[in-house]
């Protein structure tokens, strides 16, 4: 299906409609699906789809935005790709913005071949690692900003071992997080909406909110998208930086604690719809 | 299947046998599968089996390893990621060591599922990224010397943008790629095997000898898997940096040069064969 518009400015209506800029995380992990669709499947795949046609239904009134972590899926091999796949598109058809978590990166001709398989589909923007450089971030890019649809590239994660390379120390001053936000800057100016914001993003995770801060101001045309809020860790006070002054260019993701709102009861999709619900009210207030 | 031996002592004796250190990277692009095999197939992962499984058989003679670019069959989304699993499968079968290129890379959970869903079947080893950082690479790790399996992590590669990040200096002397080729020989300190290597191992590109024997210094129980040899520009002279004093230490894998030596002809598999001898006389000849 064709996308007109620019990937930013999709993702600002729809954040205007739904009225927050959240996204529920969906990291589907067998053991802790309820107990009805876990036991009436014979295949971790199977149970997946079923379980997250519904999930979708129930968070859509209540979030923009989706994002699935591709390596849940992809631990069931092709069968749990096809099954990525499925909801992708259920996720698509409900008017969701549709975030493939799956932090690619490889070189030029390679990155061609995961931005056409991962960004052809109904999938409206992608993850993608930094370590091999810009150019092979930018067929990535480029095929994002043709189709209408983003990238988010890592720049600063949450993880506990995650300044043991991304806050190394440069010999001009800057950090390595740093220089790579410059770097993600640098490759977005090309493809800036009217909104202002580019189609490159910035994934940044909910870390100290003056840390945070300084990489807004690096990357004022790159959208955050921020993982970590809820479960994770990261409270409501420290995802504010991400946001601009007028609460714009950043959409905060939910996993755990919208998905296993569901307990294991046979009404699990009412819990989970109150959860999205809590999670927009949240962050509604913030901006 | 149960692979009780460290992956090194299995990675050293499959080169043995063989008789040199070398690997034929399997990056399949539908436009240049030879015609019969293209036009007899209407799907493109159909056609990537069908010519997986005589490329395998017409190199395996020649090579100790496969390296699969996971890229190229994840273009065609489940269908193709079913074609790769059928040709890691049928590479286990030949005798091969079977190493996925996928360049994942994940926080702890994530990782684990990805190291799960890629590590536990008919793979050896997985290319792994690390800009999140240690705890990001240590469950493919410990997934990994569990099951005799292992994995590269990519420390300097050859692409044209990749001195962007990897070689800028850092505060104490070092420049990025060491700070990781670092971090990647602790990580692999409690994983050697007999051959005196870990199963933690390291992506290092055909680029300047220099520089080559400077990362070998840093990471003396590392194998490295050296791409870029033949079509991507990597010389003979190049990759002689990547070996110890006794010969040892580094895989060499070539892909353009031997996958698309088979012409359009019918006999391509000869042709094909005759350049995976020659890859295989070449590097023997340096160690």
């Amino acid at each position: 299906m064709p996308r007109a518009n620019h990937f930013a400015d999709r993702l600002f209506s729809a954040i205007k409609a739904k009225g927050a800029p959240v996204c529920v995380g969906i990291d589907p992990v067998l053991d802790r699906l309820p107990e009805p669709i876990r036991d009436a499947t014979p295949h971790a795949a199977v149970a997946f789809q079923g379980w997250g046609l519904r999930l979708l239904e129930a968070v859509a009134p209540h979030t923009p935005a989706v994002k699935f972590q591709s390596a849940c899926f992809e631990r069931y091999g092709s069968q749990g790709v096809a099954a990525l796949e499925a909801l992708c598109e259920f996720a698509c058809e409900l008017g969701l913005i549709v975030i493939l978590d799956a932090k690619r990166g490889d070189i030029g001709i390679s990155a061609e071949h995961y931005a056409v398989g991962l960004l052809a589909g109904p999938v409206d923007a992608l993850t993608v690692a930094p370590y091999m450089g810009p150019d092979t971030i930018q067929p990535f890019a480029d095929r994002a900003a043709e189709q209408g649809k983003g990238i988010f590239v890592l720049v600063r994660t949450s993880n506990p071992g995650s300044d043991a390379l991304q806050n190394l120390p440069l010999h001009d001053g800057r950090l390595v997080g740093e220089a790579v936000a410059d770097m993600v800057a640098e490759l977005g100016e090309s493809s800036v909406g009217k909104s202002n914001y580019s189609s490159v993003g910035a994934v940044v995770g909910a870390t100290k909110p003056a840390e945070i801060a300084n990489l807004r101001g690096r990357m004022e045309q790159q959208v955050f998208l921020v993982p970590g809020y809820g479960a994770q860790g990261g409270s409501a006070a420290d995802v504010k930086a991400c946001f601009d002054r007028n609460g714009r260019g950043a959409i905060i993701t939910a996993s755990r604690s919208v998905i296993y709102a569901q307990g294991r009861a046979k009404d699990w999709t009412n819990n989970v719809a109150t959860a999205a619900k809590k999670l927009n009210t949240e962050i509604a207030r913030l901006v």
